[in-house]
């Protein structure tokens, strides 16, 4: 292992946090009591019914699915409102809910969202309180899975799927103590399930997954094998600790069939009045009886789980409860014999599986994409709605870096603001919001919520980086409060008020990444030349580029600006800030600009690209990598969506579940396009005008191996009545055969192979929507022979595939005029300013190959970090303010960190936690076997990495920050295979305890793939 | 007053009562103890918030209106079964409505239907069982109306009014005390509303009625002129006694629009976080102010009355109160300085009004028919389902008989069976039950209920007579145990398997009028020649009639009865049986009978009635009075049903509800009949087939002064895709103008007048259906200048008219194709047996005068008395016991009173009661003014008027029972008109207190048209 060297700390940023102060007043040791809540300890596995041996055991599950977010918005689904549209109401499912649990002790419940609950829980009076904690403490109400939303697996990030889980189980231990921690993840609906989702619930110390949907052939496949409880090997690189028993549950989430008691249901109650003609005692018990014995000969022990709820049930919850009272004491009463029914939970159905002491088959793989039946592919929602899914993208960023900024500097507004975005990036990550399946109203309110949180993110930042730009230390300084800071949120469609109508301003790019980054700045402008000065005053070189017309004609673009002004921002610190003054000139600058021919081409050290436009077509033909034998051409095409009546398997549309197309081959398009190329001493351009929807820029910037690629498609015409769904193909001559590599929730990479599943015989009737899977940040492809690869990746998560040798093929946008009958009822249009909606996108194409000496896998990762965590471009005017004297005035650069951190480890997180303590979390970027330099353990001592403050503690917790580390106990379980797992090497690890300042080092040692999450106490 | 002289008792009858043993043991004082348990007095009016004297005072009703069967049978509503019809569960409103009061004391809810309240009752814990009376007693849960159901008001008998509300009355008072006990009627959903329904609430003490349809234009003229609150004025007779205030619902019985906030609707609710997107509280309030102004200003106080709530509401009852509570929080926070609003009851809503000591506007019609609309007259179902209608009043028949015989014998079966059967005949009030307006599933099972509370009743009779007939006294006789006694419900169709196997039966009338009855019995029988001996021995006059073949024919008549026996029962005693032995006799016995010819006549010493039968067609020509010059026709018609999508009021069809016909002038039939007379010395019979599907019997009796018509309707026959309602027509040379009157409720006498309404100007879209009203027993035509009159009576209820001058129509049978769209969902389109339902009935007609020396009216009441309450007859097979030994072993006579009553009095009511007492009612059956020897006060000692007991003690309670009369003090309300009304004469009441058995009589003075309730005390 190879020391890395330190990165010099900034040290006029060492000042500034001379008044960092610790809330250390009230003198909380955050570190031993991570639950602000004593609780019993009856809850828990403590808390189960002990099922009987030699009976079958029915674990009846009460339980209510509570979008958040869908066909109606959190906050009418919460209330009740828009009742026209679904009559379903949270506040009266939790209310009575509680109030059924208390009529009976042997009633159970399980509830999942922590985005309602909490909601719920601050309207609620100190009586109703008090019987919920004592519900809890008695495990007669289990919080399962415990996020703010149960989160999409497929087109979500780790890194806000963590954020979610910490934060719903930070509410929870707050305001439950340990007996409201949940034991097993619960994700009933997503649609499809990732392998990353299983690690990481396995990281939080879970002992088990259950979920409800999987391909219906896999289901088949394991129903008949019995191999629907498994354990889940979530990542290769981790090993046990990754591991996670997982049961797929019988019928999705649902009761059985005539067994839903609910007020939204149909079916028929128990009567059990021996006069009524309706009488029907008899006749249900055994129906259920039947059912459960159905059911129980597909799985392995003698306990079946029944899911007694669904979608929004329990809002009177007495219909349901009463019903099955009555249903558990005749079928003991008349079969108790051979059955033991009873009220239970998720986990004390695991716990009962898990006393059984069975071997279990394993898997490796994951569980995309899900079909539903042989025409029906869920893989269409992995691209609906693209704005939304980069809106989020760009929500977790300034997270982050609200989180860091709020973490580094103290100010007094975070909390204020900081937990509602928290929430707000929390709902985002629901099943039906960020997958883009929700109607269009709920799509607008994800937006509102997102936009109104990001709101107060701007707020922090502002504040934030107000109090470290000051040059006064006594107190805080009026230089940096009257600074403000605006961000520019349409930067990617060029437009930004603030760097349109100011003459001079400052630029402040924050850096929410844990190393130094550089970048090329690009803002939109009115003017032809402008002047930019670092924070020495040295003016840097600068390039002006025409925005092209199709981005100046996006409907609801207002924006004045024609330009962008691109510049090289060096060196951006770590965790850190650095300005730029910008001054208009009135100099007119030559723009270097070769018009439209027929053959045209633009390079770099790296690349040549060439396209053809013969005046009626423009088309990109050839990409030549410099260093090696790769070419590489690039085209746009559209299938066009199936649309029938959703009443026969051959006849499912497409829509914003579903991707169905008409055909196997998508359809070209009719080029009327043009072309410009602009060159210059920063970046050489191509701008191509394909047809009237879309254009693109392709992009090459001096010094840097990658190609982007600035797509713009919409409003994809539909006068022809037929939806479309467009998608951009990268085609190499890579031999890569049938096989490429998609990322797990922008984590570890996963192969696929073409008309392949690793578990089962693929029967596969749509052969494009079948081999469509998530693309959350990158797929590579790789020849078989040369060891050359290609990743494209991505701002955003895209549907996409390699349908054929040495192609990339990924889904950019979708308009779909049929609904696919699976509950949002509307088609997939979405209009915007009255048109069928516009997107603008990203992707980067990395070359390189996989040979140690030359790998570019280091290089894919950090693009792809930057992709997510791209720093934060801010606008001061500068007003009459001079350079000089913005530059005596302000601090114009500023590190959080004293030192580079290895390339193989990042900062994770870092945020306010509870009494002035931190979370932080360290992270090993690779996987073993990746990479031979860098995926090995690498330590790092974390006393001193911070410039503000000096780690004084550091606990280890679970990776949800809910637990310490040393008190996770998780059940154990027995593989069928005889597979040894690759042992970590062992060294010292730092994770329990107070470890006093007199402490020269906290080392946290990483293995690859590894994240560590801490509470640290702090002292500046 | 003349003296009636008195009838002479039985003294065979005597001995049988030696042992009659009245439940003293126990020490019970009934007298003293109304209720059974105490209640406190914070109930009632006590109970009341006290409203604003200057601002609009906005009492809010939570209500549930629960339909005792409609779309689902009585216990699928009770259960929520067959969710799929609709999803409505009364338990589960019961169960959460007692929750939310529990969660607030501020909370009020009102419940009217006792038949669900007694069955949940049951099934509660003493801890609920605690609560609910507490809530009761504190008059946050407040009985209302409190019957068994909510009756029916057009086709139901006041008889059967009076019951079930007694019983309703009798559960709410053993099982909550006097807070349970109900001071207004609430009549919220049945379809127009009677006089005497208002008179019988007065009667019961009631200070206020509710109702929630009325004309569409009554509505609007009240509504204009502020008279939608009003004095109504039940009874001309009766005075002050029968005044009832009356208050118009504004919007029926449901909420303001967009203020339902039951899981079944789907209005907004109040969403009050400010941070909601949908936050509402200000426009909602605004919105319930607007609505509440908008109502005020047709009311003449500041109090009004918003329904909160609809059909099957409260469910989840949590929905409504807690919406409710934000909405008087927030209107009471922000508009407090000019409304208050509250939680109330109906009651407290009166009380409030009543304080304002204005005066009112008076009416002393009725509210029917009801129309909705200028098409839609509420008037079909008068006549829909013709056989529920008169299985009901067998029902009630079978009822008085089980309850009177119960309370002459003491039989021990009497508690078992007869609860049950008085339940079953409240359920069949029910305003979608006797109405005929439920689905034809519930329609079948009130047919089960009321069939199988008959078995229950049928062993009433069987013990009872059993014990009546047997000679010994020393121990209950085998003799009287080992006669069965059967019942033969299907006379009315010819048909009774005990008649018809048997060869020697005896045959025992039991006679439930308080009068000695002479009638004729009509019994199946297979054979042609048969022997009837009277309890003396002797051998009394017989004939035979055949069967017709239309009658054989009926879909599923399974009986082998070709002819019916008749002889003539003379003078069964009052309360009484008389037994007849019958043997079939081997003689065959010519029968006397004409066939067919042109011209054919029957006679007897009052009518002459001719027919025409020209080998095509037979019609009834002539009917000729022989002691007047009077002249009547019949004939029978049809409508043909309106069919339409009921979108528009043109477009209303004909359905349960709504009769429209098509035409007003009603379709002639091709008549295809024939026809038979049969002559003898009982009986002459004309039997007329009409065409396929119509045939009929007239009929005159030897000295019986009156025709009757069995009809027999159906299958209707609808190939031709048209709903068809069929009437009969008696067409007179009665000058009778536009005027006839039509009983109510089976009482007192209303006059009608056609085209006409007494309180507004009567716009007429629908000329037929406009003009129908109930017919409860009993429709008169009078000719205006020589005092003639007509009466038909009838045996169920039925919708008529007068259209023209001298004719009296009745609708005797529906079969429709369309739903009229009110709910029901169904047409009425009955089958039986594969076929379109067959109907069989009769009318009576009496002719006569209003001259006071030769008024009918007496014959007329007593007539329709014997349509409601006939001897009934059982038989009991004699084997081959002889008539002597059969007399030697038991009593073939028996009456139940010492003595004949006036000829304008009955008992209308005995019954057991509690700890050993009975409850018993004194009838008036004169109206003032109707005849000039009845319409006048009679006294009747009560003391020793039955013959099985001695009465020791008698108080006056309330029409229902449920209060002492003495402790009855009812709200005053001020009438605007001057008018003085009749002062009943001035003279003493028996009604308060015990009177020691040294007292010789009891005596009862009795007015014209009342009825007088006690609880008496009785010794044997």
């Amino acid at each position: 292992m190879s020391k890395m060297p330190i990165y010099l700390p900034q040290l006029l940023f060492l000042a500034i946090f001379l008044f960092y102060s610790v809330g250390k007043e009230c003198g909380a040791t955050p570190l031993k009591n991570l639950e602000s809540r004593e609780s019993s300890k009856t809850c828990g596995y403590q808390a189960c019914s002990k099922p009987s041996q030699n009976k079958l055991n029915i674990h009846l599950i009460p339980h209510t699915h509570d979008d958040v977010g869908w066909l109606k918005t959190v906050d009418q689904y919460y209330w009740g409102g828009r009742p026209l549209i679904a009559k379903a109401g949270v506040q009266y499912i939790l209310d009575s809910v509680i109030h059924e649990l208390l009529e009976d002790p042997n009633r159970r419940f399980i509830y999942v969202e922590t985005a309602y609950l909490w909601k719920w829980w601050s309207y609620q009076s100190d009586r109703v309180k008090t019987d919920v904690r004592r519900l809890i403490d008695e495990g007669r109400l289990e919080i399962i899975s415990g996020a703010w939303s149960m989160n999409d697996e497929a087109v979500t990030h780790y890194q806000s799927i963590i954020d979610q889980f910490t934060w719903g189980f930070r509410r929870l231990n707050d305001t439950f103590g340990s007996c409201a921690r949940p034991h097993v993840g619960w994700q009933i609906d997503p649609f499809g399930h990732s392998r990353e989702q299983a690690s990481l619930f396995a990281q939080m110390g879970f002992d088990g997954l259950f979920f409800g949907r999987l391909d219906y052939q896999d289901k088949r496949n394991r129903m008949d094998k019995k191999t629907a409880e498994m354990i889940w090997k979530g990542s290769d690189s981790l090993g046990n600790k990754a591991d996670l028993f997982t049961s797929v549950l019988f019928n999705t989430y649902s009761p059985p069939p005539g067994f839903c008691f609910d007020i939204l249901c149909a079916d028929e109650p128990i009567i059990d009045d021996p006069q009524s003609p309706d009488y029907n005692v008899d006749r249900r018990v055994a129906q259920l009886l039947v059912f459960a014995e159905t059911q129980q000969s597909f799985y392995r022990t003698n306990n079946i789980i029944m899911t007694m709820g669904d979608d929004f049930n329990y809002q009177s919850a007495e219909l349901w409860y009463k019903n099955l009272d009555k249903l558990i004491r005749y079928a003991n009463e008349r079969h108790g014999s051979t059955v033991n029914v009873f009220y239970s939970t998720p986990s004390c159905y695991l716990k009962a599986v898990n006393e059984q002491a069975l071997s279990w088959p394993t898997k490796s793989d994951d569980f995309f994409p899900y079909a539903s039946d042989p025409h029906t592919y869920w893989s269409g929602y992995y691209s609906s709605r693209p704005t939304i899914k980069f809106y989020e993208r760009m929500g977790n960023n300034y997270l982050q870096v609200s989180k860091q900024l709020s973490a580094l500097t103290n100010i007094s507004t975070s909390e204020t603001y900081l937990n509602p975005y928290r929430e707000a990036m929390g709902v985002l990550q629901h099943h039906d919001a960020i997958t883009g399946t929700e109607k269009q109203q709920v799509a607008q309110d994800y937006a509102r919520i997102l936009s109104e949180a990001m709101k107060g993110g701007e707020q922090i930042l502002s504040d934030a980086l107000g109090s470290l730009i000051s040059t006064r230390n006594q107190r805080r300084s009026r230089d940096g409060a009257d600074v403000h800071f605006y961000t520019c949120y349409q930067l990617n469609i060029s437009s930004c008020p603030h760097t349109e109508e100011n003459n001079n301003f400052v630029l402040t790019l924050y850096n929410p990444q844990s190393r130094v980054v550089s970048t090329f700045v690009r803002i939109p402008v009115t003017g032809n030349s402008y002047v930019v000065r670092d924070f020495t005053g040295a003016s840097i070189v600068t390039q002006i580029i025409p925005i092209p017309p199709e981005v100046l004609a996006i409907p609801g673009r207002e924006s004045s600006a024609i330009n962008e002004l691109v510049f090289r921002a060096r060196n951006v610190p770590a965790f850190g800030y650095q300005a730029y003054y910008v001054t208009k000139s009135n100099k007119n600058i030559e723009r270097v600009r070769n018009e439209s021919f027929t053959e045209a081409t633009i390079q770099n050290e790296f690349f040549n690209v060439s396209i053809t436009d013969d005046g009626s077509t423009c088309a990109l033909r050839t990409i030549r990598s410099g260093v090696t034998n790769m070419r590489i051409a690039q085209s746009f095409h559209y299938y066009e969506s199936s649309q029938g009546n959703n009443e026969e398997f051959e006849n499912r549309s497409s829509g914003a579940y579903i991707f169905r197309p008409k055909n196997a081959t998508p359809k070209n398009l009719t080029n009327v396009g043009s072309h410009q190329i602009y060159t210059g001493p920063l970046v050489q351009e191509i701008h191509m005008k394909i047809n009237e929807w879309i254009s693109q820029i392709v992009r090459l910037y001096t010094g840097e191996n990658y190609i982007e690629y600035d797509w713009l498609v919409g409003p994809i015409p539909v006068d022809d009545k037929i939806g479309k769904e467009i998608i951009t193909r990268y085609s190499s001559n890579l031999a890569t055969g049938n096989v490429f590599y998609t990322d797990s929730n922008g984590r570890e990479m996963l192969r696929r192979e073409k008309n392949f599943r690793p578990t089962w015989a693929l029967q596969l009737a749509e052969p494009v929507a079948g081999n469509y899977y998530p693309i959350t940040a990158k797929i590579t492809i790789k020849d078989r022979i040369n060891k050359l690869r290609i990743s494209v990746l991505n701002d955003r998560a895209q549907g996409g595939t390699s349908l054929n040798e040495g192609q990339v093929e990924l889904m950019l946008h979708r308009r779909i005029l049929n609904d696919d009958a699976f509950g949002v009822g509307e088609a997939l249009n979405e209009i915007a300013y009255g048109k069928g909606l516009v997107v603008r996108g990203r992707h980067q194409i990395v070359t390189g190959t996989n040979l140690d000496r030359s790998s570019s896998i280091l290089m894919e990762k950090q693009m792809a970090w930057n992709l997510l965590n791209p720093p934060c471009i801010l606008v001061s005017p500068a007003g009459r303010r001079t350079f000089e004297e913005w530059r005596n005035h302000h601090r114009m650069q500023g590190s959080g960190l004293t030192k580079q951190l290895p390339p193989n480890v990042r900062i994770l997180t870092l945020e306010p936690w509870k009494d002035g303590g931190l979370l932080f979390r360290l992270e090993h970027m690779f996987e073993i076997g990746e990479d031979t330099r860098y995926s090995h353990p690498v330590e790092i001592n974390i006393k001193d990495l911070f410039l503000p403050f000096t780690v004084t503690n550091a606990r280890e917790t679970t990776l949800g920050g809910n637990q310490w580390l040393n008190e996770s106990e998780r059940l154990r379980w027995v593989s069928e295979s005889n597979e040894v797992h690759r042992e970590r090497e062992n060294v010292r690890v730092v994770d329990t305890g107070l470890i006093d300042d007199a402490n020269e080092v906290i080392n946290v040692l990483l293995h690859p793939m590894e994240i560590r999450t801490f509470l640290i106490e702090i002292s500046i």
